[in-house]
Parts: structure tokens; C-alpha cells; sequence
């Protein structure tokens, strides 16, 4: 099998037909959901397909199930396309199609890619935001990254830490970058007691 | 001269072309550039035009001005056209085109609509959001609004106040409303007896 990273859909219908060759079916695709995991390290999957194949008689057909296996390699990105040439079904007059799978990110309980990098949103309290937390992240390879907040969280910030990200498709020793979204819940109401405390915080004790 | 509040581009070519009858240029499109308060209350405006005419020989013409005059309406939207039908240049062997003018607003210090809403952004700062404060709106009629904030203002957030936006072009008597939308200031850094206050409010103190 090949793997092309690129975005072309053009999936390469015709060429042999009308020239009194057999005509190919156009591919199959399918997805080929992964896991951030399998990304990062990389894997081998089987993969346990059923096709319809020509009996030896070449008029009658059966299904026979076949396990592909797919390795895949650090970085790969959603779109990398599998391709299996012919191992699409097989009708009396046609060549079989190819079979081609797409990569596909699984969901990740905190987790999310865009292109190298990784995103994590964090969940934490108005009070964190404005004095300062810890978050404890952990990756993909195991790793627990502590990273410190001590900066003040404002709407839309957003920290990067560098090379914490997926590996490189090209060069999987590079990595894009962590990028750490906040999600910061406010206090739905305050009471006296607490509103005199922030006015003293915020308003009388302007630094 | 006429005025319509639809979105129809569609300005009326043909017709007379190719029955032996002149033909008109296409309609000048110009900006008829308002102020909010001139939709609000309604208001006449002058407009000078230069445009070009045939002299009586029918055969050289000449620029001749011209003051247009318009009744705005109150309530008239972005978009809203007014045409003055064979207002536009005269040519030896046309009609003299539509001259039509499209309403848009002119920026106000303060304010501006959506529709029938009008948008008011009140920056206040991160004390306030939390502990409260009291805006004073100036309307476009010179009234001043005095809106008391006692929510919290987390991001996003929005305050309505019904029947203060702009009349309604169907029915002037009928209004929109306004809305409050929020810029918050942040600081930029807490001192450590500003934090100790903060997480007293926020943290050690949860109602």
C-alpha cells in the first residue's frame, strides 16, 4: 500500500476505459479512525475486510474475508490517504477498485490536534485565573507537564508551549507546539463580604 | 422621487432597448450617507448635483447644477434606495439615467445599529464587571440613560434593554432595542496584597 498526505480528490477515474481494456470501479473509501496515541508513536493496524472475489470458474463470486495491515507512521495528519490498489471488490468484467482510507482523528477525552500542534483547554475558576494555578497535563506518551500560570488570564489568552505538540509527518524528531485554551468559569453571584474584597483587590488598591 | 427598503440589485435594464426607442444608461449609484440621529428623528437633506444636460439644439450640452432635496424618514435602514428617475446625464441620443441613492450610516462616537437595535459597548473594567457600576448612555435624542450593572459581566455577556434602539421603518411609533455589549479591562498584574484579597473573595470565601 501507498500513503499520500495530500488533499486530492481527484481520484483518478478513467485512463483505461474505452480503450478495450476491463474498466476499473472508482474506489472505495473508508475511514481509518486513530487514535492521537497511534499518531504520536505510531502503530500497525489490521484491518479485517470483506470482499467479493471471482471463483476460479470466472462467472460465480464469493465473499472472502482478507486482514489488511496499516502502519502507521508518526505524525500522520487527518486526510494521510491508504491506498490498497485492488483490493476493491472484484466483479466478472472489471478490474477490482482500489480500497482507500482516510485518516481520521478519534475524539481524546483532552485532547485535540490542529495541523502539528495539540490543544488542551483548561478548566479553571476566575479566582486562578487572577492569582495563578498549576495545571497538570497530561500527554499522550504518559508524561504529566506541569505548567505553571502565573500570568493573568484575560479572555481569549492562550499559551503555547513549544514542542510539546505532535510529532512532524516530515520530520517526526520536530514537534508543533501545546496550546493550552482556557475556559474560565465565573462566580454566578457575589455577596457583600465578596464584593469588599474585590473592590479592595481591584479598585481601591490600584498597584 | 421614491424610496424602497428592499435588497432587490436588480435595477431595471431593458425594456425600451431594441424597440426603436432611446435607450437609458444604467442608474448612478451613490452613497446617501446618514447619521444615526437623522434616522432616528428624521430629517431633510440637500444635495447638490452636478449633471449634464443637452442644450435647446440638441446637439452640445452643458454641466448645469441642481440641488436634490430628501425627506429621511425616521427609522430607514442601511440599504434603503431613493431614486430620482432621468436625474442622471443627459446624452444626445438616451434617456438620462436614474441618479438613485443608497442609504448608509455615518459612524457615530458611540453607538451603532444592527437592524433595528442599536449597539452601545461599555468598557469597564474587571472591578466592575464583578462588584457592579452604573452606566450612563447618551441616547440620540440627548437623553441620558443611567443603566445599573448588578450581574456579573462574564465574557460575552450582554444586557438588552428593551424599546431604546431605533423607530421602526414599518411603524416609527414601534422601537428596537438597545444592546450593552462589554469590553472589559483586565489588569495586567496583581500585586501580592491584591491577590490575597482575590482569593479571599474567590477562592477562601464561596457563598
Amino acid at each position: 500500500f501507498y500513503a499520500t498526505a495530500d488533499q486530492d480528490r481527484n481520484l483518478g477515474f478513467g485512463g483505461l476505459d474505452g480503450r478495450g481494456r476491463k474498466k476499473q470501479d472508482p474506489p472505495i473509501i473508508r475511514d481509518l479512525l486513530l487514535s492521537l496515541e497511534d499518531c504520536y508513536h505510531g502503530a500497525v493496524k489490521k484491518i479485517k475486510i470483506s470482499r467479493r472475489v471471482m471463483n476460479d470458474d470466472g462467472i460465480t463470486s464469493s465473499i472472502r474475508e482478507k486482514i489488511l495491515s496499516i502502519t502507521v507512521k508518526r505524525g500522520w495528519l487527518p486526510g494521510t490517504k491508504v491506498t490498497f490498489e485492488g483490493e476493491g471488490d472484484q466483479g466478472p468484467n472489471t478490474i477490482p477498485s482500489d480500497l482507500v482510507f482516510v485518516v481520521k482523528d478519534k475524539p481524546h477525552t483532552h485532547l485535540r490536534r490542529e495541523n502539528t500542534d495539540l490543544i488542551y483547554t483548561a478548566k479553571i475558576n476566575l479566582g486562578q485565573a487572577l492569582t495563578g494555578t498549576t495545571l497538570h497535563i497530561e500527554h499522550l506518551d504518559g508524561r504529566k507537564l506541569d505548567v505553571p500560570i502565573n500570568e493573568i488570564v484575560k479572555p481569549g489568552y492562550k499559551k503555547r508551549i513549544p514542542g510539546q505538540g505532535m510529532p512532524m509527518m516530515t520530520n517526526p524528531d520536530k514537534f508543533g507546539d501545546m496550546i493550552i485554551e482556557f475556559d474560565v468559569e465565573y462566580p454566578n453571584g457575589l455577596n457583600s463580604d465578596q464584593k469588599l474584597y474585590i473592590k479592595e483587590a481591584l479598585i481601591n488598591n490600584q498597584p
